[in-house]
């Protein structure tokens, strides 16, 4: 598959690093040039660079930014972004990251999806820290990725990039879902300071 | 400590073991003398038994019925658990397992705390599948007790009790939080499903 992943940070390259160790194409766009060729560089495989605006042309569009620039990205591309497997990786959580700046009963992937109605979207990657996916794994175990999402097709485009980057996929049912992915990505994150564990650590449903 | 379990179920059966596993004392609250016998006498060990309607008393008080029947032993208890250290386990779900019936910028553990102002109240063990209480671990890592609530003293309590039955307490952070573990709660039972675990998974954070 051809993945694009839209933005240039920590997450970038998380889900970049796991993309490349599945033996997928990847381009990451970025606001510049020099952003976007930094993380190519970084990740060092065979990877495109874009810059905001191009066209966009993917079997799966990652948008790896943040909440705010995730509309902006969205509401920029929603014509291209029509039929596409758009994942949403987000955490929408307010300035003092203690609470999330979406409705109560919704989430930032429905609050997205409004912006572009014909992009099959879902939630993935939100309760994996950009840390733990460059290596992929966490006290010997593959992380658990986490996927909502209406469209059965786009979901499994996710689970099988992830299930190729070495990670352990899992169906968390539709769009409406991402509502309890993002409050267990809101806990996540709001554990690290009392475990110590410095976005280090991930959740996983053992059995 | 001694440790009232008001609740004659699998959930009552599950903390139950962990607390004779801590060595504390214990008492099973039942509608009837039979169903709180049942219990007693399933956890073999030195367990005392009560019915609804006789006067609580204890260091710390589990309600281990559903949601509904959580909020009529509170009522009935408003003034027994004023100053008492309350532990709320319930996940408020719909007649299809499928959504919560608290309002969405709430929780179970808040909407009880309104019924009996003065209790501490604190959320734990929601996460927690009965069957895997009963071992005390799954796949020989210990079970993740998540504890939310606004009375360090009521949480130490929980946390003290957890870590004597051979778990790992984990502070999640203040009674706000509870709406997040209550999510996390939805999420791990709708999981169950597709990934075939019959309730016999647990959420951990490793790390």
């Amino acid at each position: 598959m051809h993945v694009t992943i839209i933005g240039t940070g920590n997450m970038a390259r998380g889900v970049g690093s796991r993309v490349l160790a599945g033996g997928h194409e990847l381009t990451v766009v970025g606001k510049d040039e020099e952003r976007a060729r930094a993380v190519a560089d970084e990740l060092n495989g065979d990877v495109r660079t874009a810059v905001s605006g191009d066209p966009l042309d993917a079997d799966v569009v990652v948008l790896a930014v943040y909440y705010p620039d995730a509309r902006d990205a969205v509401q920029q591309n929603a014509g291209a972004l029509a039929g596409m497997a758009v994942v949403d990786i987000t955490n929408p959580v307010n300035e003092s990251f203690d609470a999330l700046v979406v409705p109560a009963d919704a989430s930032a992937t429905q609050e997205l999806a409004k912006l572009a109605p014909d992009a099959n979207f879902v939630k993935a990657f939100n309760t994996t820290f950009a840390t733990t996916l460059k290596g992929g794994e966490v006290a010997g175990q593959p992380l658990d990725v986490l996927i909502a999402g209406d469209d059965d097709e786009a979901k499994e485009r996710v689970a099988t990039l992830a299930r190729d980057g070495g990670l352990n996929p899992i169906d968390a049912g539709g769009i409406a879902r991402a509502r309890e992915l993002e409050a267990l990505g809101l806990l996540h994150m709001q554990l690290q300071e009392p475990l110590g564990t410095g976005f280090q650590s991930t959740v996983k449903i053992l059995a």
